[in-house]
């Protein structure tokens, strides 16, 4: 285990208490300043996403060279993905939610990816019936954040391969097997879809350009663990004769039990809020969560308690408080002593439990063309 | 250099005078017994290709498991494959009209791999058009060989990749880097895609299995060099479900200029006969090609040619002659000094030239059915 002031961030692993500015640091990423997201606040029609506007969202790259290309008229698209291990959790939404914003307002097309063969490869215990399932299952909740189906394409690897291999092709041959080593980490036994498989992840970042024949820019939002794959795909991008990727990293949601980030390994179910609990098992994760609070409830009124460490709070700030004000109440409350845990968490639960009833809702509906998204055939004369 | 004593055979590479027997031995594969030949005759109705009879395919691994499998009735399928780095020569052939054979005589389906992906993967300086070109080429010059249409099926890498890629996932999953590397000597600069190919070029080894949730047995037929590629293969079928594949290996024919084996590089263009070289040129070739003679006239006249170490012997060997009478009267006319190597040449020539013209209109009738052989989809039920 990492002490205090260890930590580490991978696309396979996140532990130890992450020092989110260290990190920004250590990847060599561009600070999300207040300049940038007020131009992105124009350019998106006066408005913010919460997940911006609270820092959810604190680093990039090339975002700047993006929106300059944008505003002399030449749309870029999204690009985001998921590993379907298992069911997805609240703290999966980030990435999506904000990509659904930015498509609403930038009106620009988005490519979602769903790695079913990465995740066999990378997961000893998992089935390729495991990963197709859950491929399909996190589609659908994928979708149901209201992803415009006339401009949403799914890559689902091992649906898409006729039209992503032709690229994957091209991209696999300009990546030596020691930078995957140096990026990832991997050992002698590491099987040979996973090594390879990095090179399926940067197709789509290429692909719209490929297929269009011209350079269409890219726009990868992503927790900053995700960031090694695509300095990779950055590093090859022109050597292929196409724009390299921009990227907007966010932090990781804490987990409930106070880990770095939410998992969804076995062993640490509690830790998440995943999207198929019923109600009964978030309010008893929800009630068990770590918070920042005193030992004693008189303590606790004297001295308040401590939104900073508390995964409660995490959750009222990366997605349930509706509004600034919502969770400017809910800190100072927290802060003053005014509101104890209890409380805290009924309130958050109350919203929990509307935002998972519309889901499911929007899930039913998202079924009906998740089929119909998934691309499975390359661009029009670009076959082979 | 390798020494007179020593050689170097693997996949991407055959060097020095190969010692064919020290080569089994090392491999580890069984000798092809007289006993073994006998039995083949009977089973393919009292003949035996002139490859076998003369020994050019001289070893194999479980042939006796797959034809007792044979003759309870359970029919094998026969699998072999073309990298397309260019244009194929006529050493080439021997594992094609192998399978030919093995197909006319058995009455077995055929599968073809053209790898595509691996020949861009694996050698810089061939561009993506190049290997697509000479796939299609390749392919026409294969299937005139006289394959059945019925029974004979293609997988061209980047066109079957939807066909092939639900079953790569799984085998790759069962190959570790550490594997690859042992056997075919791979550099940390090795690209991730040639890292990853060995898993394409197991697949169709499984695919009619896979196909038809049985287990069908495999041949396959291939220059000794492309063993190891199979020894992986053979590693990772049963923990898969599927039956090992057998394998029957031929020795590689010589080149023209002495070399060990016929080579498509670019610098030895005048070692090998491409089946695109026009008359002249063929004539030039064998013309200039390495032979057993002596010094003079006089001294060959007395003491006749050594057939063994001349290359112009090799192609009557291993396709020229037509019958082994034919072969004897040359190797004895060789031997005796009655006939000279300007002489032998020209008989050979006509063969030559013959065959040529031949496949020519073969080829014409092979392009009308190629395409259709291509397999794009996977099996029924079996779509990922």
């Amino acid at each position: 285990m990492p002490g205090a002031e260890e930590f580490v961030v991978t696309p396979y692993e996140v532990r130890g208490r992450v020092d989110y500015d260290r990190l920004r640091e250590l990847f060599g990423t561009q600070e999300l300043t207040s300049e940038l997201l007020a131009r992105l606040r124009r350019l998106a029609g006066g408005e913010l996403h919460p997940l911006l506007e609270r820092g959810i969202y604190y680093t990039h790259r090339d975002l700047p060279g993006l929106l300059d290309a944008y505003e002399a008229g030449r749309p870029f698209f999204l690009y985001s993905g998921r590993g379907p291990s298992g069911p997805l959790h609240t703290s999966h939404l980030a990435q999506f939610e904000i990509c659904r914003w930015l498509q609403e307002r930038f009106r620009v097309p988005m490519f979602v990816q769903i790695t079913d063969d990465e995740k066999f490869w990378s997961r000893a215990g998992l089935s390729r019936e495991e990963t197709l399932r859950w491929g399909m299952e996190n589609l659908y909740d994928i979708l149901a954040l209201g992803f415009d189906p006339k401009s949403t394409h799914v890559f689902f690897d091992s649906k898409s391969i006729a039209a992503l291999y032709p690229l994957a092709i091209r991209v696999a041959r300009k990546i030596p097997y020691s930078s995957v080593k140096a990026v990832f980490g991997l050992e002698p036994s590491t099987n040979i879809g996973w090594i390879f498989y990095t090179a399926l992840q940067t197709v789509p970042c290429f692909w719209p350009s490929w297929a269009e024949g011209t350079s269409v820019p890219c726009l990868i939002p992503c927790g900053i663990d995700q960031d090694p794959h695509f300095r990779l795909t950055r590093d090859i991008a022109e050597g292929l004769g196409y724009p390299k990727p921009a990227l907007l990293h966010s932090r990781m949601v804490p987990g409930l039990l106070g880990e770095a980030a939410m998992s969804t390994t076995g062993s640490t179910a509690d830790n998440a809020l995943f999207l198929n609990d019923p109600p009964a098992t978030i309010d008893r994760k929800v009630r068990n969560a770590f918070t920042g609070g005193r030992a004693t409830v008189e303590e606790q009124r004297r001295l308040g308690a401590t939104p900073e460490i508390c995964s409660v709070w995490a959750l009222w700030r990366s997605r349930f408080a509706e509004s600034a004000e919502t969770l400017e109440t809910v800190t100072r409350d927290c802060r003053s002593g005014a509101m104890l845990c209890g409380e805290c968490k009924g309130k958050l639960l109350e919203r929990i439990h509307g935002f998972y009833r519309e889901h499911a809702v929007a899930r039913e509906k998202a079924k009906e063309w998740a089929e119909s998204a998934i691309v499975t055939a390359p661009p029009p004369g670009r076959e082979s």
